[in-house]
């Protein structure tokens, strides 16, 4: 039996903004909700367009997200759930707002711009009924999901190797869009530039699939366009608890890389490479076995819309995000339990333990920092 | 400023159908349709079941799709287009039913079971005030309509060779699952099989890029599982008018394949190669000079919704025709001129007379035969 | 313990020709020829030239190969084998004067310029103590030879598809260059062009693999060049008598395709795709099952000189068809037993028979025509 | 005119060796050497057998690289020139001992087991007549070639980034093959493993293709396999004086990796991605617009044999170093200029840096070390 669409807001995302429409897609695609009010831009005048534009009525409009969270959450047809879209420092504010307003969130990435806010934001969702989930959408992938469950279960054995990639270009030269303005800017973006915006993802893919954390790391951080106030290459290398090791690489400067996230695992019996120009393709390699290309929906239709072949992508898998946050909230609601791998507080603090970690060790010539140990 | 959804019904698409799901969330991903109403299972108990499960209401689920387009026509509130996604051979009586009664279809491929009845639903639409279009969705891709603009324009210069082939492997073996079944079944699918599910899109495919229907066809059918009764594999070769030349392959016997949808052109100045496992990029190669990878997005952002390095699949290019659609219906309420790209009644004649001209060739030994000359 | 090295002689192969030298490195790179006479070019002057840029002593520089045939024959130190890389007129003539003279042959491809030259070549092998070996050097690529064994030994079940095809793009254009100019002259290429040049290939090719000739074949050949006398493209569909089917395409008009020679086979159990962009890896797919990617050298060794990731490509497969025709050699010479994979007078028959039932076929407007029933 | 056949002796490369053939079929490939006289294996019986099975004259066979480089030279018909592929410590002696007695040396990789062996080389072939050419073949791929000269011209722009990388498998158990054997030892290979045996490789062409040396490197090196004594990863991060940056990753416990070289170079107007998997294509991608797709042959045929499409791979590579060494020694021998982009001792000092500058890193928790000033 179908579930009545969840009644949803959005802080966030208003015209000329990329990763509002992104939510707003993956929130429609499985009907699982109705966008219904916002808070989208940030002058009244901009707000106003923007929430004409997507068709939000004026009475769910509103300027301030704080307001939003009070009026909302007062109404009895008030939403239920809130997609936060915003530049990264006010995610914490927002988060924080709903949060406490018992309005449960979906929070885009980096979960906040400091590390100190991603430990209040922790505290408070420890003490909120309301759900919380970060929208690491890659996680989502029904092929990288696979590849969790394959280390999981010992396929590759003792794991000696993380070798993770985050590679774009649209940030070699001096960037004049809406989009990118903010996120070279630390007063909105945090300190951290492609480590935030892009690392947080290649940090927190790692951790999914591998199911450890760096123990330390050692990160060189550049910033290459003259006059970038944040880096837009970083050079990590990863040390494991275990005995593993690693490396982490993200850049917005590499011409030729679109969105070019890459997953290596090697343990002491078996190999993964996963890439994101071919998301439903996983490569499987047992020691002196030939590859084997595991394909979206071949063994299983989980996190699948269409079979093997129809190809999916970076929506879907946003969406998954959203459809499992749908169910989430509804077993919330109802007090029945329900399990999933959605991203949530822990990969949020765990992104921004990594961005700070990368600051120190920067700022002590590369040398190793523990990570989470400030 | 956004436009109100347009209100959808829909007729087959019941619980284990693959391709209704494809339509509802083709017509959801951006917000342009509400889905109210439908007609989507043969039996009362089984359609109460499938029209529950995707929340229709009881008032708007109907035992019998004449009597939908009767009362929904009827209704002030009623709907104003209807997506059509059952078996083949109930094509023709569901657009008939919807097309007289005012309401525009949206209908799947191929169109009709036989030609006689392509031809007449030609006729109605030609009387209708109502659009119709028929889901080619290939040809939404973005990569597919920048290889029909290059074509149109002179990028290859003239056109020699036309090489496109459609192979799947999940027909290798007797089929007992829902989708399968009716396809193998002459009554219900036609008198075509992979011809007919699958060549029509190659043929659609072929013609939309290169925009040159072949002159004459020779087509060799095959059944090769036991006891099956329409083709489930088709070698045919083309003849151009104008002297161009080329094969189209379609099966659903070929292990390995999954949706395997090639097209291959060929002029006297540069090739074309597109394929659907890597649908976001178009190689081109002028001759004499290095391969050019084309990606959607880079040059333009028409038809996407992500930049390049998201990537986008196959519901986003339906979904292309959904929306598309839906500015078509919209211009059409307010008389408006628009002009699309959309595939329609010229689309699904031209479907049936490839069949009608494979069975032909077929039945006289493999021989050339012209198109649409019956 | 080494052998001593077979004194090799060469027919054409002048200064100009590509094969020529493809030939001689094929013979060098093992170690089991020393080429010491010639008669390399067709005019005397050419010939010394020739000679002496590839360093063979002017004595053992011949003006005529009957004569070269003769004169070696006669000498102690007279050469054991001859390698015949001239236009394809010349093969037959060539051919017959060395196997009479009781010198081995290795041969260049199509074997001859008629089927009638062809038939009689094949009475002059029978009764020839000379072995004749023709360089279809694509059957022996390891992935080639291990895809023949996994057909053989029944990995994909009854053989349904065989779908091969060779595209090229150099005589996209008029062509000038001494390799060009020949090719497209009937008199020295014989009634082929694409079919004799490379489609011969593709024929073998998929006899190789497949173990199955074609019964039937209908064909239809277009010159696109204006001007040009033999065929630059070919659409040919397959029949085999076991009731599998087939299509196989040959273009040298095909702008962005280099040497594009691609096999699949489909069984009722499995898939085998080979293409020559990648000739290292061969795909292997169960049907339900993922694909495998077979990688040279990784299974056995067989056909290798370096480990899998040390690519081998076309010099190494057609040194591969040298090496064993030196062990063919050498086992003749001393009378013992050996078996081997070389392509011989069969292919060389089989492949004049494939160009006499295109010409047949393209004759009646692409009528089935049988194989070798003229 | 064809030059004769330069005399060449072999050390090292008896039977069981990989690199030993590989080094007699480069010399053998294009006809420029013949070899005549060897010391191949430790012992003299295993010598004997070595030299039997490669066709060496007895007289010609030594059980001393020492006496060999001094008999040699003696002889009137004594060697040119001699391969050198031993395991890495005998590199300097021997390389010393034909040096010094005036015959040409083509040596492997890593030049020598110590930095200081280096040192002492550089400073024997400064006073040298004779040639010394180290064999990092890839180098010799048109395709990087290629790049190099796009990187020098300026068509990158500013470089800022540079990644490669080696990754390999078949260490990732405990190996017991005579190849792994020396490879682990550290007595044999020097103190580096994975960074002398491949990491060299990936620095020297890194070097080469974007013509600058890091000066300051952090290496993180690890043993992952129980007992063993020498790195088998390692993850380098490189700096330049130029402010670029970049990775080295070597490893040869990756599951699934054969061969694994890639190399990415970034300036700040376009990217260069070129990977051994498939040699001949480098792709350039100019900021902005689409990728190319740069083909072997396409545009040059220097360094080539064949055309694009027919393909060329690691023993062509590895015998255009021989071919170049060939003119390079006759060049020498009658006093010729000669320019090439052979690599020497230059290339052997700079990688024996490398391992030191790794170690040294190594030695101090990963710190920033300086390359060459130890």
């Amino acid at each position: 039996m179908i579930q009545t669409p969840i009644r949803l807001g959005m802080v966030g995302g208003g015209l000329g903004a990329m990763i509002g429409e992104v939510h707003r897609i993956a929130a429609r695609l499985d009907g699982r909700f109705d966008l219904i009010a916002g808070a989208l831009s940030s002058t009244p005048r901009r707000n106003a367009e923007s929430a004409a534009a997507i068709g939000l009525a004026p009475e769910r409009t509103y300027d301030d997200f704080v307001e939003m969270a009070r009026a909302e959450a007062a109404r009895p047809d008030g939403i239920e759930a809130v997609s936060i879209c915003t530049p990264n420092h006010l995610h914490f504010p927002a988060a924080k707002a709903f949060l406490e307003a018992g309005i449960h969130v979906i929070c885009d990435k980096p979960m906040t711009s400091t590390l100190n806010d991603a430990r209040a934001l922790a505290r408070i969702v420890e003490t909120s009924e309301a759900l919380f989930v970060l929208t690491h959408n890659y996680s989502a992938y029904p092929q990288l999901r696979l590849a969790r469950e394959m280390v999981a279960r010992g396929d590759l054995g003792q794991i000696r190797l993380v070798q993770v990639e985050y590679a774009q270009d649209w940030l070699t030269e001096v960037a004049h869009s809406k989009q990118a303005a903010w996120r070279v800017d630390p007063a909105k973006a945090g300190a951290g530039g492609a480590i935030g915006d892009i690392g947080t993802h290649a940090w927190q893919l790692a951790r999914f699939v591998s199911g450890m954390v760096p123990e330390r790391i050692a990160a060189d951080l550049t910033s290459f366009v003259p006059g970038r106030r944040v880096d837009d290459n970083a050079q990590v290398m990863l040390r494991y608890a275990s005995g593993a090791k690693g490396a982490l690489w993200c850049s917005q400067v590499a011409p030729g890389s679109e969105n070019g996230l890459t997953l290596r695992i090697y343990g002491d019996r078996a190999g993964l490479v996963w890439t994101h120009e071919t998301p439903e393709t996983l490569w499987f390699t047992r020691l002196g076995e030939p590859a084997q290309k595991l394909r979206r929906g071949a063994a299983t239709m989980a996190g699948s819309r269409v079979p093997p072949g129809h190809p999916e992508g970076y929506l879907e898998g946003f969406a998954n995000i959203y459809a499992e946050a749908a169910d989430a909230i509804r077993a919330r609601q109802t007090g029945q339990p329900y399990e999933s791998l959605l991203p949530g507080i822990r990969d949020g603090v765990e992104g921004l333990e990594f961005i700070d970690a990368c600051l120190r060790s920067a700022a002590s010539d590369n040398a190793w920092v523990e990570i989470g140990h400030v």
